[in-house]
C-alpha cells in the first residue's frame, strides 16, 4: 500500500470519527500495537494496516442508534469494503480486510481465523489494559458517573444481578458500577480471549501494570503513601 | 469530639453531597490524609475532622449555580458553622472550622494560617496526585470531553490562550484540553503551594508516580510495551 492511499484511508477514517477525537486516537494507538505485533511474522500489512485504520469507521452510528440494533462491527465491514472498492486498493484484497472488521468485537459468534483477523482483535483489546487502560477506564467511569472505587462482595453475583450474567454484558445501572469491578473483569478474563502469542505476552506485563496501579490506589485511598 | 457527634457531621454532609457520590469518597480521602499529617503534631482534631468533613459541602450549589458567584469554600464555611451551633460542637471552636473551610481553596485572596487550616488544605490538594490523582484526573477528562494524550508545544503560550494566563484559571475550550497539560501543570506548580512538611513529602512521591505513569503511558501509545 502506497503511503498516498494509506492517508487517502486516514482522511476517510478521520471523517467518519470527526466528532470523536478519543476514537481516532485510539485508531493509532492500535494501528502501532498492530504493526508490532506483527513485526516478523508473515502478514499481508496492506489487509492489516487497512483493517486497523477502518476498523471503528462505524462506531459513532452505533453509538447514536438508540435502538441498540446498529452494530459497528458489521456496518463498519460494509462501509470499509465500498470504501476501498472506491480506491486503487488492490481489489481482491477488499474481503479480507472486511472480514477482519466484521470479528473485531467482543461480542459476536464469529471468532478470528486469519492470522490478520487476530492481530488487529488482540491489538484492540491490548488498548484497554496497561496504563492506556487505566486512562480509558477512568475517563469512562467519569463520563458515566460510576465510582471509582467500589468492590462488591460477590464479583460473580454482582455480574449477574447488573451485566445479565456476563462479564462482558451492557451494564444495567452504571451508578452501581466502579472502576475496581471493571479492572477485576479484565484480570480475571483478558488474557484468555488473546490468539496471538505476542499479544498475550504484552497483556502479560500490562495487566500485572494494571494491577500494581490499583494495589497502589488502595493504598492511596487508605490515607497510606 | 465523641463518636456520635462525627456521625451526626457525617450524616449531614451526605444529605449535602447525596447528588455526588463521587465527592463524598474524596471526602473521606482527605479526612485519612488529613488524621496521618496530624500525627504526632500539635492539633486541634475536633477543629481537623469537622473542618475536613465538612469542607466541601457546598460544592453542589457553586456548581448548580451559572452565575460563577457562589464559591463553595465562603457558602460552605457559613453552613457548617450554622449546622454546628445546631450540635454540641464545642461553640468557642466553630470560628476556627469555618476558616478552616474559608481558606482551604486554590483561587482565594487568604492563605492558611493556624496548623489545622494548614493540614486541611494539604490533605485535598494531595487528593490530585498519585494513583488518586490519575484516576480523577481521567474521569474529569472524559466527563469533559477532553484529549487522553495531547501536549501543546508552548504550555506557557497554551496557559495565556486558553486559561486566561492563570495555571489555575478556568478552562475555556474543554475539547482542546488534555489530561497531559494537568499533568504538567501539576508538576510544575504542585509541590510550591503546599504548607506542611509531612504533605511536601507525600506529594513528592507521589508526584514521581504520576510522572512515572505519564512517561508510561507516552510509550504505550507509541506502540511500546
Ligand atoms: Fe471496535
Ligand atoms: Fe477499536
Ligand atoms: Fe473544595
Ligand atoms: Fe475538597
Amino acid at each position: 500500500m502506497t503511503n498516498e492511499l494509506e492517508n487517502k484511508i486516514i482522511k476517510y477514517v478521520e471523517e467518519q470519527l470527526s466528532c470523536s477525537a478519543h476514537d481516532l486516537e485510539h485508531v493509532f494507538r492500535v494501528y502501532n500495537l498492530a504493526l508490532k505485533i506483527s513485526e516478523n511474522d508473515n502478514v499481508d500489512l496492506d489487509v492489516l494496516r487497512a483493517a486497523v485504520l477502518l476498523h471503528d469507521i462505524a462506531r459513532i452510528k452505533e453509538d447514536a442508534d438508540n435502538t441498540g440494533n446498529t452494530n459497528h462491527a458489521d456496518l463498519g465491514a460494509v462501509m470499509a469494503g465500498k470504501f476501498l472498492g472506491t480506491t486503487e486498493f488492490p481489489i481482491d484484497k477488499i474481503r479480507s480486510v472486511e472480514k477482519c472488521i466484521r470479528v473485531h468485537r467482543f461480542r459476536t459468534n464469529m471468532k478470528p481465523e486469519s492470522i490478520e483477523e487476530k492481530i488487529l482483535f488482540d491489538a484492540d483489546k491490548l488498548d484497554s489494559v496497561g496504563a492506556i487502560g487505566i486512562a480509558r477506564t477512568f475517563g469512562w467511569v467519569g463520563k458515566h458517573g460510576c465510582r471509582i472505587f467500589y468492590r462488591p462482595d460477590d464479583l460473580e453475583a454482582y455480574i449477574m444481578a447488573n451485566m445479565s450474567g456476563k462479564w462482558n454484558g451492557k451494564i444495567q445501572d452504571k451508578h452501581l458500577h466502579s472502576a475496581q469491578i471493571e479492572f477485576d473483569i479484565k484480570l480475571k478474563h483478558m488474557s484468555d480471549l488473546l490468539y496471538t502469542e505476542k499479544a498475550k505476552k504484552i497483556a502479560e506485563e500490562r495487566i500485572a501494570y494494571f494491577q500494581s496501579f490499583m494495589e497502589r490506589l488502595e493504598e492511596e485511598i487508605q490515607g497510606n503513601f
